[in-house]
C-alpha cells in the first residue's frame, strides 16, 4: 500500500511529490512523464519566483530534471476512478488498481467546456475511459468527443467494439482514418435521453446514439471521485487542501482560480505537508 | 495613493510584486533589497519547483534578477504600523507615512520566541521601532532586546537619548561600544510592571527599566496592525489571503505553517490576484 497516489503531473503534482520525496513517503504518481502540454505551451512567464520571464518549454525541462535528479519515478496511466475505503483509497486508472492511505487530486481543469447532460447522464452513457468501458458497446453506434490527438489509440479501440463511431475531434489534424469511423465537425450542444443516452445534439444536426465518450487529459473531479463536494467544478478545499473527504487533498488548478505556477506550486506544498500529518496522526491513533 | 503596499521582501513579497508589476499596479514595496535573511541562510532547497537542490544563496540572487528584469524597486524601510483609514491605508515607517489602496502583509515569522508581557505593554513601555519610540526615554533606563546585528546602528541612536542602555543580544559578536550601553546575557522571561513597564526579568537578574525595545526583522501582525485577526501568532486567513480587515491580505510564513518556499509563494500570488479583484470592484463601486 502507497503511502500517497498523487494524480497529476502538472506543477502542483510536481510540488507535492517533491516535498513527499524529501519526507522519504512511498509513492505513487500517476500522470504523463511529459508533464503538462498547458504548461510546454505557456510563450512566457513571468511571475514564477526565481525564474525569470522563462518559456514554457524551458520550465517543464527544468521540472523534469529536477524530478529525475530527487529520484521520483511517474507512471504514465491516467486515473479513472478514486474509492474511498474507509482507511485507504482505490485508485484506478485503465488497466490497473492500486491503493494508499491518501491521495492528493492535481488534476488540472479541462479547459474545453463541458457538454449539458454530461453529469445527468454519466454512467447512463457517458464515459470518460475507453478502456473502462468500451466493452458495453460492442456492435453499437457511439459518439467519442476527443480534445486531444494522442488519444486516437483509444478511439481505435472504441472503433474495434463498436459498430459505428461517429467522431468528434476537438483537435487539428485527425489522422485516424477507419471504415467505420465518421468524423463530424463542430461542438456538441446536449446530450439527450431518457433512463440512458439517446442523442447528441449539435447546432445543425442530432446524432442517435447509444454512448457518448469524452476523452480528454483532466477528467472532472466530481466524475473521478464520488461523494466529493465541488462548486463550479471546482474541488472545495480548506486552507490546509482538506476536502469533504478524510484523506483525500486537492492542489492546483482543480481547487479554482487563479490558474497561476505559483499558486498551484503552493497548494502542492501545503498538500504535502497536510498528507505528512494525517498519516502521523493515523499512524498514532493504530 | 498607491494601488497596493507590499510589506516585507520575502518570496511571498516577490510573488505578490512579480504578479501586481504584471497587471501594472502602482506599488509601494517596503522591505529590505538583501531580500531575506533567512532565505539566503538555506544550505540547499530541494522542493522548490523547477530550481534543482538550489542553495540559498543562489536563489536569492535569482530572485534579485528577476525584480530587477522586470523593472521593481524594494523601498528600504520597515513597516511599524498599518492604519485601516476606511477606503485606504496609512503604513509608517521610521522615517515616513505611505498611502495604500490596499495592503499585503508578507512579513515572515520571527523565529525568536516572544517574551511573556511583550503583547501586554505594547505601547506601554514596549516597543518595536527605535526612531519612532525614541524620544520617549530621555535620560531615561531601557532594556533594548536585539535580535540582529545590523540593527546595531538603532541600539546607538537609543543610546544617545537614554541615560542607560542595557542591551540583550541574541546574536554573536556584539561591536557596540558605548559608555551607557551593558551588555547583558541570557533571554528574558517576563514583562513586568503596573501601568507601564516596570521590570525586565530574567531567570537570575532583573532589570529596573522604564521601557523594552524588541528590535528584530519581523513584527508581531498583531504588533503591527491593530484589530487584525491573529491566532497562535498567525494571521487568520481565508483561502484567498483576505484578513478580517477589508482591502488587507496577508501572505507566506506569516499566515502560518507550513513555513516553506513554494507555499509562501503560492499565497503570495493568490494575494495578488485577491488584491487587483478588490481594487477592480472598488473602482466599479466609486
Amino acid at each position: 500500500m502507497y503511502d500517497v497516489i498523487i494524480i497529476g503531473s502538472g506543477v502542483a503534482g510536481v510540488s507535492a511529490a517533491l516535498t513527499l520525496q524529501l519526507y522519504r513517503k512511498n509513492i505513487l504518481w500517476l500522470g504523463s512523464r511529459a508533464l503538462s502540454e498547458k504548461i510546454r505551451k505557456a510563450e512566457k512567464i513571468k511571475n514564477y519566483p526565481a525564474l525569470t520571464a522563462v518559456t514554457g518549454e524551458a520550465f517543464v525541462q527544468s521540472l523534469q530534471e529536477q524530478i529525475s535528479a530527487e529520484g521520483l519515478l511517474i507512471t504514465p496511466q491516467t486515473a479513472t476512478g478514486v474509492y474511498a475505503m474507509g482507511k485507504s483509497f482505490t485508485v484506478t486508472t485503465e488497466k490497473d488498481a492500486f491503493e494508499g492511505k491518501t491521495v492528493i487530486l492535481a488534476t488540472g481543469v479541462e479547459s474545453s467546456k463541458s457538454v449539458a447532460g454530461e453529469q445527468e447522464f454519466l454512467g447512463r452513457g457517458v464515459s470518460y475511459c475507453a478502456t473502462c468501458d468500451g466493452f458495453l458497446y460492442k456492435d453499437k453506434t457511439i459518439a467519442v468527443v476527443c480534445t486531444l490527438k494522442d488519444k486516437e489509440h483509444e478511439v481505435q479501440y472504441l472503433a474495434s467494439l463498436a459498430k459505428k463511431v461517429y467522431l468528434v475531434p476537438l483537435y487539428k489534424d485527425v489522422s485516424l482514418q477507419q471504415d467505420n469511423v465518421e468524423s463530424v465537425k463542430g461542438m456538441p450542444v446536449t446530450i439527450e435521453g431518457n433512463k440512458r443516452v439517446e442523442r447528441l445534439v449539435f447546432k445543425d444536426k442530432t446524432l442517435e446514439v447509444d454512448g457518448v465518450f469524452f476523452l480528454k487529459n483532466a477528467i472532472a473531479p466530481s466524475a473521478l471521485v464520488g461523494g466529493l463536494q465541488t462548486q463550479d467544478g471546482h474541488v472545495v478545499i480548506e486552507r490546509d487542501t482538506s476536502t469533504n473527504i478524510a484523506g483525500l487533498f486537492a492542489a492546483g488548478d482543480c481547487t479554482g482560480r487563479p490558474y497561476q505556477y505559483a499558486k498551484a506550486v503552493g497548494e502542492g506544498n501545503v498538500a504535502a505537508h497536510a498528507v505528512i500529518e494525517y498519516l502521523n496522526k493515523n499512524i498514532k491513533e493504530e
